[in-house]
């Protein structure tokens, strides 16, 4: 088993959390790092997607990734292989992480050589949804076996999302999920989210979330 | 579509809220009605395993079902065709359900002819675990596709749930899911959990699940 720095981060103690994050994404702008947020509920994979993402990123930028976890370290194991460098975040049993709490991370971090820090999340569609961590784009996973319907269900999580991968799409055969329909219902919820379908296993559509990625981390950096 | 009431519950203004489901619980015994919370990710197969689950008790007890979610009412609308009798809770954005709001919540599906009332808690294996609804007793869903390692990163909802029904079973083959490690994880939050794999699709394990229920129910109300 590899090392992993782990760092226990605390709760905010600001009252204004969209503030701090208006702050810290400024912050970021200056620095020339792009944050993103990767949100989803456990299991959808995440940690999968992360690595590919870091495969077909890493000679383009300097990737930085923090693992948001109550408990465990598995994630930062399994990311401490690809190249990135990680940093495991112990949110102390919170189901979210807010603006001040991704402060901490990239502190903890370290983003001097990071052109672009990738936040996973707590694995959860409700709180998280809730708190700007302070990141440029948030992105979100939906995996096929959770079902179509979870736009219907979750809200706020779909309306924040920038983009929305729907992952494990090799097993669609296996399960009752309508793609059209579920579009239909992440446009209802968030017209301008991009849909991307992916799978994070065979590498399927990574291309795609890759690119999309790419432009957004570069026009980020060149401008500021 | 099925006309389902759908109420709104609001969050709770108590601060002790172990005392609030301690009194729940002893007015359930008093009034012989055993209540189940529910909970699981979002997708792991709530609704579908309740359904299930009706069709095998509903000979046997006058069973309600009450759907908490943050929005929609498709869960209400489909236990609507099962025969028990459902409420919708929403939640107003709230991430999980607390003794007072479960309280509400029972109020309003009226529990007079009712002798297994069941909890569909928000999709979320964070927050539901930190707060004691009163229920007799806990149960959770752990699906396939979400992968082994779930009981290592949300330790608190495995160690309070006294029984794990692993669901999709069907898929195993089409997923990297190791059963054996999942319950020796299971066992390592919470050595006493009953374990039972099952399939809610197919019906598999239903049985057994619907046996430990039945006997569970058919306790709490003959002490009564």
């Amino acid at each position: 088993m590899r090392e992993v720095r782990v760092l226990e981060i605390k709760q905010s103690v600001f009252a204004d959390n969209d503030r701090q994050a208006d702050l810290l994404r400024q912050d970021l702008k200056e620095r020339g790092v792009f944050l993103l947020n990767l949100m989803s509920s456990p299991g959808a994979g995440k940690t999968t997607t992360l690595m590919r993402t870091i495969e077909a990123l890493k000679d383009t930028f300097k990737i930085g990734v923090m693992e948001a976890d109550i408990d465990s370290d598995v994630d930062a194991q399994t990311i401490s292989g690809s190249g990135a460098k990680v940093i495991q975040l112990h949110t102390g049993g919170m189901c979210h992480l807010d603006a001040e709490m991704t402060r901490q991370g990239l502190a903890g971090l370290q983003t001097d050589d990071v052109e672009l820090a990738i936040l996973e999340n707590v694995g959860n569609l409700v709180c998280p949804a809730e708190f700007d961590t302070g990141a440029v784009k948030n992105a979100m996973i939906l995996s096929v076996p959770e079902g179509h319907d979870k736009p219907l269900k979750y809200p706020l999580m779909f309306t924040i999302c920038d983009v929305v991968l729907i992952n494990k799409i090799d097993v669609m055969p296996y399960f009752d999920f309508d793609l059209e329909k579920c579009k239909e219902y992440i446009r209802m919820r968030n017209p301008n989210a991009k849909i991307i379908p992916i799978c994070a296993k065979t590498g399927e559509g990574i291309e795609e979330w890759s690119k999309w990625l790419k432009e957004e981390v570069s026009r980020w950096c060149m401008t500021k």
